[in-house]
């Protein structure tokens, strides 16, 4: 059997300070916050988001979302991105210069409800506002959908949904798509069945990958994407944030053991492993727990 | 690009009472492992490794051998294999009625020194003489090759190195070779390589791949060794035994992380997982420690 030719290049969004933090039960202080964005700057990771611009009340752990917008040191060669729920949240966002807006939508009508309190539709028309006003700020712009491999109230997705919103997002005026396994579930004969249906209408390029590593499937979910055309994956350093549906488990894929397995491949990342490995530990320390990562529990094996 | 297709079937070694114990600090009571082989027996699984015949003072862990061997409940439709190290460990096998001799050798000569301090040249000699042996006593016999991907002592491992060992031992007169990332350090691109070659001389009915989990990338080169054709991979059941270079990260790939993605890629394993988590349960209880594997992490969650 022939060898697939995978990316020469790969990207990673980090999330770990969204979507890592947002799951973890301990405040991390502001300043700690940006100091580790900060360093996350220096790992050669070109795409960080850094915040949620969600209502406070829902989402305590980033309440500082403003604060911590603003005081990162920016550096021109990296998007900074956050995520926004609704127009009041783009207002702020705006006013704190974030590089790119991120919408999110469930491919699940109970996990949206469960989630934000509304029906996909009702979802709908409120992001196609928020990516209108974004575009008129200049600002790309970035969409999620959530449960597209499974939900944790319904199931079975059907690949049709899934297809059906990124048409919507597309349509809105998105630049990139991220499709996510919310609840670890995907395997990868699924990962390259939803991903056939989907680059028949949207190139590779356009397209991110987001996995969670709920029961372990996560890399070779990225292996198949990669053998897909793949080039984009979302993942949190150290595995940040764990599974709001499966406390105790793994949640997010660990931007350290993502680095480790696409750059002995040969795929090219431009991020350096010490820097992150550096970066992991730092966030560790502050969050006083162990993280998930193989890549932090091997270092700290050897040391 | 096209989807490439799987094996339909895969065949999943268990390896957790030898290759796991043999690694676990706790001594577990010779009556517990009995009975946990014989629980092992009921989940579907067609192959065990139940114990190894090496000299008791180098793993005191499987000092109870013959008795575990003797006593457990064999099912006709199971092979029951134990590791042998030489013509002693085998003659103890054979009083013991085991099913299938296991024999090995590294690909590093390092490795190999270390492990059983001899050279690569004089323990292809003793193993000539147990394959030899074991054949005339009607057993059928696997190899298998550690270090394949690389070394803990000498990193990189030449395939050249690779070919000739599964030459000799091919040549011995093995039924099966298992090919072992003794220290996790795989991944996906390097598997295609090895397997590309190894599939030149071998059918992929007689190879087996071996992955340990230290770097997270063992179910990623799972799907790369599917996609070349393999059906049969040996695991641990909860990940069980860790890794001897890297203390406190993971070692052998978790059989019931293992069965969660094949089944879930629609691949038959006829492995039942409610009896699988039952059976990693009781070996959790008995080891006192929280076991590896994903499964049971997400089993916990739950309940």
């Amino acid at each position: 059997m022939a060898i697939p030719s995978f990316p020469e290049k790969v990207y990673i969004r980090e999330v770990g300070p969204r979507d890592g933090l947002q799951n973890e039960s301990k405040f991390i202080q502001t300043d700690d916050k940006i100091q580790w964005i900060d360093h996350l700057s220096n790992t050669g990771l070109n795409y960080i988001e850094v915040t949620s611009f969600v209502n406070p009340t829902w989402i305590p752990a980033l309440s500082d979302a403003e604060y911590v917008a603003k005081h990162i040191k920016k550096n021109p060669d990296i998007t900074y991105a956050a995520l926004i729920p609704n127009i009041k949240g783009l207002s702020r966002a705006l006013e704190s210069s974030i590089d790119e807006v991120a919408v999110f939508i469930s491919a699940s009508e109970s996990h949206n409800k469960n989630n934000i309190n509304k029906t996909i539709s009702e979802t709908e028309i409120v992001l196609s506002e928020v990516v209108k006003e974004s575009i008129s700020n200049n600002k790309t712009v970035r969409g999620y959908i959530s449960t597209v491999f499974g939900c944790p109230f319904e199931g079975h997705i059907e690949i049709d949904q899934v297809i059906r919103l990124a048409d919507s997002l597309f349509e809105m005026g998105i630049d990139e798509l991220s499709l996510g396994d919310t609840i670890g579930i995907a395997n990868p004969s699924q990962v390259k069945q939803v991903l056939e249906k989907v680059l028949k209408r949207y190139s590779p390029e356009s397209i991110a990958m987001h996995f969670h590593n709920t029961r372990g499937t996560a890399l070779a979910n990225v292996l198949a994407s990669l053998e897909m055309g793949i080039s984009k994956f979302d993942s949190s350093l150290g595995g940040l944030g764990g599974c709001p549906y499966a406390p105790g488990a793994s949640g997010n894929l660990a931007t350290d053991d993502l680095n480790y397995m696409l750059t002995n491949m040969g795929i090219v990342t431009n991020i350096n492993p010490v820097e992150l490995n550096s970066a992991a530990l730092f966030i560790q320390d502050k969050l006083q727990k162990p993280l998930d990562s193989y890549s932090v529990k091997y270092y700290e094996s050897q040391h």
